[in-house]
């Protein structure tokens, strides 16, 4: 197993291509060490350059006195072999390749010859041909685009490992936006050296990482994937999307990573084999790590959901998509009925969906979820709140959160509409509560965390 | 064929039931019609108040001097009945009922009494237990929120029908959010007399009115519903999101409208007879919707689809849920490719899709865009932008606009991230292209447009 620590924790960074040009790649990534939250220390490697925002510039990564625990390098690809020589004399063992320039545009010959300088010294090598790492807890941020043009989200449970770059810092960007929370990011780009399954083994051992998320478009060892997934999965959740599931991605795939995306039907049987959960889409990936990252603690012990809502629509909609993804509209007790219409107006109808209907206020969600809480009959809560009511206010996320703390049973929010909507599921994700806007999704959502739980029941 | 024109376009309002304390329904309906963009009269009518926000009240329309096109009735369900046959005596046709507490709480009797008024007199009924209409055209608006609580889109071209209130009212939110823009609104409720079928046959008619999206849990009359969509279909396209498809969801919906959900297989197969498109969810309806309203003139000719993109991710992505959904990826000309590798460096891969890279600004995706534009082996084009790169500005919305206003062949956005991401997207949507976030929807609706290509070509 390899020994990935210091590229997420490094007590000190060298930045070799670092530059006093705004708009060059090593200059942002230097300035995202020394202007964000990293608290080590930081040297800037560059011959032509006395000094960047000023922090004296070393001519080569052998001139800076200290232990240097990673080096990120964004060079000319060409010189990359050479850099990597004077990192491994200098005994700097973790390096992160972020030029391109490789076997991906055709030049085979410099990455194989990068190869055998990092099997040479034995180094430990992300990229070449990717963006590398963002781990929030250390401030390890080596994404070559400033904060106020790629959102970085806060401090999380759920680890991210892209193949592609681009998608990747879309999805932290995404992220960011929603409120959605990250352990871990890295792209990998080629896999000279570290690949997929090396890192789904060290996220496993990373007491930070609840949930581990990988878009791939394909291994770099089958078999080496095969053995670590099959341990891993075990023990922590994976959620893959596979891309290149068609002839015309494979296509696509290998003219973008050079990955050989190999055969959708292999991969889904591998994937299947070592518990791997498979993510359709973008959405269900991050739909899939939320529910399983907050509210997977207990895990559900049946698949009887109970809707409870405040517009009839919505909840015929999540009553349709829950029966399609293999899972049950619960039956409330008579006791649970009771309690509810007591506390209700006789328009309240006490069925699946509970439909608390459009003059709902806070205190008849709460009435509701307590009852639905308590009632053993029902295994899962879905509460969907349509803002665009006249009574409805933020108060509702405090209703909602009281009831989650209790962890008696996964609870999640299906909501919509314009800014407030969005402004509530975001405070409500905030306080560990998975959101969704649409009935699909949110009804996908649990049927993978019921999924999830019948498998390891089986275990 | 019912004359439906003054519910749209009425010249004189009256409110019945307005109040003038700010927290009930009569109210906010009143302010709305006072205060917005609505440019009739309108007239207060309860005889309890002397007069709200400085307009006079009056005790019955029958009061009211002036001819009354349209008549909102917010009072208690019970003394509807004696209210329609004032309107009636007034003149009054028009009548939408807000006011709940009919045959969807179990008052069939009351809503029978209501039925025999609307026979006696003839007259037009929408309602009850809905939210009525809102009409940008013309500022009739009788949704009974205030504008800082529910959005309201700008002018479009799409109307929407639904049978939920609370649906309705949240789609109508997120539409102003995400800057889609609508013709007409109309939620029907119970359907006492105007029932889907009248508002689709007016839509129809309506010059305003491009494209006809239907929420609906069942049909008020079957035959009805057929006759008059197997005619209008032919002419504009309806998109109907069909709620209550499993027994779970039937019976909800018979809760919730009273409606009879009917037989799934029997909705879709009158869907696929009349020309109907079915929309799988509720984000469906407006993606379809938007690539009908925005481009289908001209049609695509065939379905093979370019891709144009800044990260190979989304490409791969794509190039699979194109063909997921029955697409083909194009092939570009030796022409299109040969002007684009010229204009581009090395790195750009010019196949399908075609990568034009991180670094890509927006004179590389004129060229690109400008070169598929013109390449006739291509029949539609899917641009890709990820926001998160150094180079990429906003400008790159000129040149899409500008190669979409050429009206070539249908050409639709792909974007994603964060605020910016959202922002550019509404800046494209508001130029007439559709945008999308994610490549299952792009492709699906693409495919939609296709299909509805193929039936015209029949016709």
């Amino acid at each position: 197993m390899k020994n990935l620590k210091r590229f997420f924790s490094p007590r000190s960074v060298a930045v070799i291509g670092a530059s006093s040009h705004p708009k060059k790649i090593g200059h942002v990534i230097f300035r995202n060490f020394v202007k964000e939250h990293f608290k080590g220390k930081v040297y800037p490697v560059n011959p032509n350059t006395e000094s960047i925002l000023g922090h004296k510039c070393y001519r080569s990564i052998l001139d800076i006195k200290h232990a240097v625990d990673l080096a990120v390098v964004a060079v000319k690809a060409n010189i990359t072999p050479r850099i990597l020589e004077e990192c491994a004399k200098k005994g700097t063992k973790n390096i992160i390749i972020i030029s391109g320039g490789f076997k991906e545009v055709g030049n085979v010959e410099l990455e194989k010859k990068t190869e055998a300088v990092i099997e040479k010294y034995g180094l430990n090598v992300i990229g070449p041909n990717c963006v590398g790492i963002f781990n929030p807890y250390t401030g390890t941020d080596t994404l070559f685009l400033p904060t106020y043009r790629l959102g970085r989200p806060e401090r999380g449970e759920i680890s991210f490992v892209s193949q592609s770059g681009a998608l990747g810092m879309m999805l932290l960007d995404w992220m960011k936006l929603k409120g959605y929370k990250l352990s871990k990011f890295i792209s990998y780009g080629n896999a000279i050296d570290v690949d997929e399954a090396d890192l789904i083994e060290y996220l496993w051992k990373d007491d930070e990482t609840k949930i581990i998320c990988v878009y791939m478009e394909g291994a770099k060892d089958g078999r080496k994937f095969f053995n670590i997934a099959k341990k891993v999965a075990k023990d922590k959740p994976i959620i893959v999307l596979k891309a290149g599931q068609t002839e015309a991605g494979k296509v696509a795939a290998s003219s973008h990573t050079g990955a050989l995306a190999g055969s959708y039907k292999i991969y889904s049987s591998v994937f299947r084999q070592t518990g791997i959960l498979e993510a359709e889409g973008l959405e269900n990936l991050f739909d899939y790590a939320r529910i399983l990252a907050y509210q997977s603690d207990p895990l559900p012990k049946g698949r009887r959901v109970q809707i409870i809502t405040n517009g009839g629509g919505y909840g015929v909609l999540t009553a349709d998509q829950l029966v399609k993804n293999g899972l049950k509209l619960a039956k409330p007790s008579a006791a649970t009925i009771k309690r509810i219409k007591e506390g209700c107006p006789p328009h309240v109808i006490v069925k699946n969906p509970i439909d608390l209907t459009g003059d709902a206020d806070s205190e008849r969600y709460r009435l509701a979820i307590d009852a639905a809480v308590n009632d053993d009959g029902i295994d899962m809560i879905v509460v969907i709140l349509l803002p665009q009511t006249p009574i409805l206010s933020d108060d509702v996320v405090d209703v909602i959160a009281e009831a989650a703390s209790k962890k008696r049973k996964p609870l999640i929010v299906l909501s919509a509409g314009g800014g407030f909507a969005e402004v509530l599921k975001k405070s409500i994700e905030e306080c560990g509560i998975p959101t969704y806007s649409y009935p699909d999704k949110a009804a996908s959502a649990l049927s993978v965390l019921y999924r999830f739980s019948e498998n390891n029941k089986r275990k």
